[in-house]
């Protein structure tokens, strides 16, 4: 089982062609879209749903995840093993992921090694196709990872910094995700729960559902990620305190 | 096999949550993705998309779709069980599909299971992951239903009034969905072949294919779907008669 | 395997009306969804990403198109066999993907068969659910094509002229693709390596990778499918150039 998480969108030939070229490895393959419509370039976005995904599969699925700005640079492509594989770009993507699947191991793709394995040369703006997903295939029929690649240690897998920091009392928060409807999701897991959330100058109150403020105003709630959401009933949170993906925002939880 | 239909979207990790439950219970379900661009919170335009979907599935085909702004609330989880099964919220969803897989009983989804079977809490916002898909991932394995929950009557699921009414040789119809290119579909079956339609004062002929008209004009048709169609050649009828889903119109047959 | 290739859109019934009516057929079939968002009826568009996906799969593969402006009138219905199996109307679609796949004969789908194989009328505007994804099934069962239609000349297929024309020493280029980051790809495969570009009065550096000039700066470059690419560096070459996917240009290699 090989899930595919890509910022390649739903237009063109390039889901096809990375399903071809795993297909051609491992006819055999049960392969599931997750999205392909990740904001482009965006490995924070990306963390964030393969992190969400990770959680609800089982033991052994491999998880190709490609979001990919620095294609064809010196950035290391990545087999991470452990419950689940992960086979991503060297560049954060794997960080948040990585809490749930309990690692043991990771390992650096050796190109050399792919493209004798796929009988051409490695494309160098499009290693989704040529890398990730084979490498995906492979592992999937059974490969130890150690063939693709030597080891590398768990401490070397480059991480974006999303812990939390408190200063004065205040905690520093990054926005992680902004869903659909403009939830903002925040860095913040197992926090005692408040009755108030200072953000803005606004103070926030912080219930279990969207229906329990009026339609247009602010509130916050645990969310269905674990993480501390912020939302506007049936409107949008991001709008109402103006935050993008990314944006840090100091929050008092009272 | 199982189909999708939801209104999650094809961004954010909703759908990969919901197939990862499913595989959880069942890594062998072939899984079908339909759409999950219903608009969101269309119960109408759901259904009307899982009907068309169901007519064209084998036998014990496992529809599941959510569409399903009451969740969280007391409405009900069903599977309705018959040639082919539906799993679906209790909120009028299932009233087309039902016309197609001869339903011999209906059960309602008992949450506590549900848990007992996930092994977490059911989470309040997304019974997608936590119960419809789950509940087909089951039955998919074979699993009477009976043993997810109790059996209701068939009369007892909530149905949209979808019935076409006549007052005075005028008939009014519902708007039960729009296509892409603005077709305007309207909620009469198994009439007569008329000569012409009237809506809103236009008197627009009953023609085969777009075609038989000049581009930019009205006509009415059959329709690829069984259901009374007005269509403006190379142009949007919706636009032109100004309705959305869901409005009604006088119509008269001639 | 059988892959998909539409321009239904993923709004709608239609994807899922044609998936069920393979399904129907052949239970067991593997989809392979490729992309369902080709412009409508953008030939040329479906064309260049059916080219693209085919290199990649294993022999035997069953690559199903539907860019069907022509539905309901007399163009044929065709089934293409080589190393991997084309199922497309007869409209000029299947001129790229042709070249990869050691054509060595071409049938014309019999609809009366369909029928009698579908056990229903074959519909005048839907012939993915009808014509085109039944026959995939078939041949994906195993069924020999002659079963399903008369041999035709593979001379016989209607082809879109694409081959580059030269006039003076000036190339008469089409552009056969534009994707969604603007960049610009021509029909030239197979050219020797030029130092520039000339296009539209601009000369323009022939390099190897966008980051080769600055930001918002033109650049041509052999691309990720073998055709001559132009591209803005993080901008829209489509934009700059002022083209959109059929117009022709006049391009000098140097």
């Amino acid at each position: 089982m090989i899930t595919l998480t890509t910022d390649f969108g739903i237009k063109g030939p390039y889901v096809g062609e990375m399903k071809g070229a795993i297909l051609s490895i491992n006819p055999k393959a049960m392969l599931i879209d997750i999205t392909h419509s990740i904001t482009r370039h965006s490995i924070l976005e990306g963390s964030f749903v393969m992190e969400q995904v990770v959680k609800y599969y089982p033991k052994n699925t491999i998880h190709v995840g490609v979001i990919d700005p620095g294609v064809g640079t010196e950035r290391k492509a990545l087999i991470i093993e452990g419950d689940q594989f992960l086979v991503v770009p060297d560049n954060g993507l794997a960080t948040l992921p990585l809490k749930h699947i309990n690692p043991t191991a990771a390992y650096e793709i050796d190109i050399k090694k792919m493209e004798s394995i796929i009988g051409r040369k490695v494309s160098s703006t499009f290693h989704g196709r040529d890398v990730f997903g084979p490498a995906g295939a492979l592992l999937d029929l059974g490969y130890e990872p150690s063939r693709l690649g030597k080891e590398i240690g768990l401490d070397e897998i480059i991480k974006l910094d999303l812990e939390p920091k408190q200063i004065d009392g205040k905690w520093i928060l990054k926005v992680i995700y902004i869903d659909d409807f403009g939830n903002v999701i925040l860095n913040l897991e197992n926090y005692e729960r408040p009755k108030y959330v200072e953000v803005k100058g606004l103070k926030i109150p912080y219930l279990d559902t969207y229906g329990q403020v009026k339609k247009g105003e602010l509130l916050a709630l645990p969310g269905s990620h674990d993480y501390l959401e912020i939302a506007v009933n049936q409107g949008s949170a991001a709008e109402v305190l103006g935050v993008k993906v990314g944006d840090e925002l100091e929050v008092r939880l009272e």
